[in-house]
């Protein structure tokens, strides 16, 4: 929070800036407080990693949406903790019409909660403060999306610090480039923040519309150079050329990119006439899906049908693991699909003994265990959220994509929860539960699961 | 055919006769054809029961159809091949928007696909027709729902014949008992075909809804029936009585019908006003929708969205395994449900050993991994036909619901595909896409992907 102080200094929000202050020293004194008393074993397990991840997300969550409610950009406390957990977990779903009406330490905050998020929050702390004892790569590995964790190098902390120098540079590169186009700093910077966190949370109420063709096509080849696996960006930077290409995950999340982009620019060439426009459009909107960032140049609630399903089922497959992207992840898709053809060659030639491959690598027999336990545990939130917020009685389209947009990280979906409208419909009921849905999308279930699990607490 | 024949003789059909006759003549000529050539090799395996009962089913399907085209009921062959699919799979998804208009002996046969599907029509031949070598049960596991198959007796064809015996048995009861109420007994017969096939065809344009409150609450009974694992009957009639009693599938079965006609109830109350309506209203639907029959007494189009919700989980869920009803299965749910458990025990206790269990005994981890395969097949074939049918640009909710109303064997869906629409809308391209998932459906999805896959075909 002081870089949304320093920011209510420089834009001159007096009153905000004693918010800022006393929002820091909430955390101060509530941090201060809950390390009082020292636990009396240390150590770190799977279920401790779990759940230490998902109360911490819960707990900066809340104090996160404090500065909101105080200054009365979002009166209501939990339409503010949806906002705040949104940021976090890199959602972009907003319950604010009006963006610009808002003071600008308080959109500063809003976007860098994705910038924070996107990495990882623990991983921010395992990274920048000295942490005592041997959890570090329990929390990495109970935040970090993907079906397995790779280390880059033996240290978790030294894992955690090139993850984010990559991820700053590559932050500089953006906001440079589009300052440089002629954007303001204030929107370059947050702008950045929603697209290398592949959050979503714009500062102009058009969301993106209004920006040049060239800001459009920055921000197009940012989100999908931000869904890719980061380890990828480490093996080019020691040099691994051969390595960083030979990435399965990496290929087939360009292969749908590509393919998804020229089926849609088939689908909306009608509407716009000419082809730059037309692939412009369908590139942002399918780079912004697919990564689950959730930016929109146009209404594409207003698409034919079938670009719109093919961008449902974007929102599902996701970006790729290991990157800040959301969504089930193109390499869960991978093992997912190969598990069918593994099944239809053993039921044809029942003695053929077959492994699934990933990257040239034989995936465990745990890891697609567990693919396929996220899987089912996916689809259980899924119909559940779908029902009870169904009581609000929005519609079907609603009512599914708007669970879609958050349990997968995105931000808008379709219909009442489209690109330009945003989740106030909702009742305080379905607003936490898709509270929920966006950190359970954005740990990837289990974390959450664990938490409100009874056996988690017996001993 | 030999009965819709007789049908069109008493009802003086004298075109239709010649129609029948000649489709007899073309199914006989189609079958000693193909007998000419006798194969090399009868043994038969896995592979050779799925390709054999997919590529059964789709013949049936199409010599199905030509009555439905030669007397002019369905003009357009896609249309009709659709309606006899949907027969066969006791979908019940129409393409006829005025019903009361055909001639009965048309009726009376595309109901009666119903009740031959309903069971299998493999089972039905493996029962009645002299079959030799070894292949009875290789048919009969590739044709039967459910995540495995319990052979009640060991030779197959005898199990077949109990089945049959049994659902003979429920057949003539609820015949009766509608006829007795004061049901014509065309309407009684036909509309018997649709409850215990759990198919959905009816014979009036107003589905069941003009039908008295005594013929919809036999008609609920007999499809939560039809819903129920068949072994279960044959352990009452066998006197096993405990063991009926302790199948847990067919509790959560009934568990699950219980609740959702509880919630739905709830939710349309102030539609109805009264309870004696709003339960059975509630009830007929809720049973027709999870037996994936699809006969309708209302227009639930028109429900709120929480009882619609409820109605779509529901058509995903299905009936018990064994049964004549369609969907991914109580029993599959189970076992899905129970991983998801089993993962977060192991999480929280990484010691502890555990075991899937279903009816009291440990599910293999073959039946396990066949589940989770089937699962991502299931949504795979899902995704892939959204795709395509959303071509035709109706509505999401429209596509949604069709593709879940056809893969599930349901028959209607909401919107466009709704109680009181027809599936008349669609193109003939995504006709023959919603063809495919009613077929994968009622198959479970491997005979048609192992029919389509070369491998199969591969020496």
């Amino acid at each position: 929070m002081l870089l949304p102080l320093i920011c209510g200094f420089c834009y001159g929000e007096n009153q905000n800036i004693i918010i800022w202050i006393f929002s820091i020293g909430l955390c101060l004194l509530f941090g201060f407080g809950i390390c009082l008393k020292t636990p009396a074993n240390k150590t770190m397990y799977a279920k401790e990693g779990f759940v230490s991840v998902a109360l911490s997300w819960i707990v900066m969550s809340i104090f996160g949406a404090v500065p909101f409610v105080l200054s009365g950009t979002i009166p209501s406390f939990v339409d503010a903790v949806f906002e705040t957990v949104s940021g976090f977990t890199t959602t972009g779903a907003s319950i604010m019409a009006d963006v610009e009406s808002a003071p600008k330490s308080m959109l500063f905050w809003r976007s860098f909660t994705h910038w924070i998020g996107g990495m990882g929050v623990l991983v921010f702390i395992t990274a920048f403060i000295p942490l005592k004892g041997s959890g570090n790569f329990q929390l990495i590995k109970a935040e970090s999306p993907g079906p397995s964790v790779s280390k880059l190098v033996p240290k978790a902390k030294s894992t955690a610090k090139i993850l984010y120098g990559i991820y700053l540079f590559i932050t500089l590169l953006q906001i440079t480039l589009l300052f440089l186009g002629g954007m303001s700093f204030f929107d370059s910077v947050t702008l950045t923040f929603g697209t290398v966190g592949t959050g979503g949370f714009g500062v102009r109420n058009s969301g993106i519309a209004d920006y040049s063709s060239y800001s459009q096509i920055v921000i197009t080849v940012f989100m999908i150079l931000c869904g890719i696996d980061f380890s990828v960006y480490y093996l080019l930077l020691m040099r691994k050329f051969k390595a960083a290409v030979s990435s399965s995950e990496v290929r087939c999340y360009l292969g749908i990119i590509v393919t998804a982009i020229i089926l849609v620019s088939i689908s909306i060439y009608p509407m716009f006439g000419n082809l730059f426009d037309t692939v412009k459009h369908s590139a942002f909107q399918v780079g912004s899906i697919i990564t689950t960032t959730g930016y929109s140049t146009v209404d594409f609630n207003l698409w034919p049908e079938f670009s719109k399903a093919i961008l449902v089922i974007l929102m599902f497959i996701g970006a790729c693991a290991g990157s800040t992207g959301g969504g089930i992840k193109v390499s869960r898709i991978m093992i997912l699909l190969k598990s069918i053809v593994k099944e239809i060659r053993i039921l044809a030639h029942p003695k053929s003994t077959l492994k699934i491959k990933l990257n040239g690598r034989v995936v465990e027999h745990e890891t697609v265990r567990a693919v396929n336990v996220f899987l089912v545990a996916y689809l259980a939130v899924y119909a559940f959220s779908l029902l009870v917020i169904s009581v609000d009685n929005l519609d079907f389209t609603s009512n599914f994509t708007a669970v879609a947009a958050t349990i997968n990280n995105i931000g808008p979906g379709l219909a009442a929860v489209g690109p330009v409208s945003n989740f106030s419909a909702y009742s305080p009921l379905s607003t936490v539960v898709l509270i929920f849905d966006m950190l359970i999308g954005r740990l990837e279930v289990f974390p959450i699961l664990l938490l409100f699990s009874p056996y988690t607490w017996k001993k």
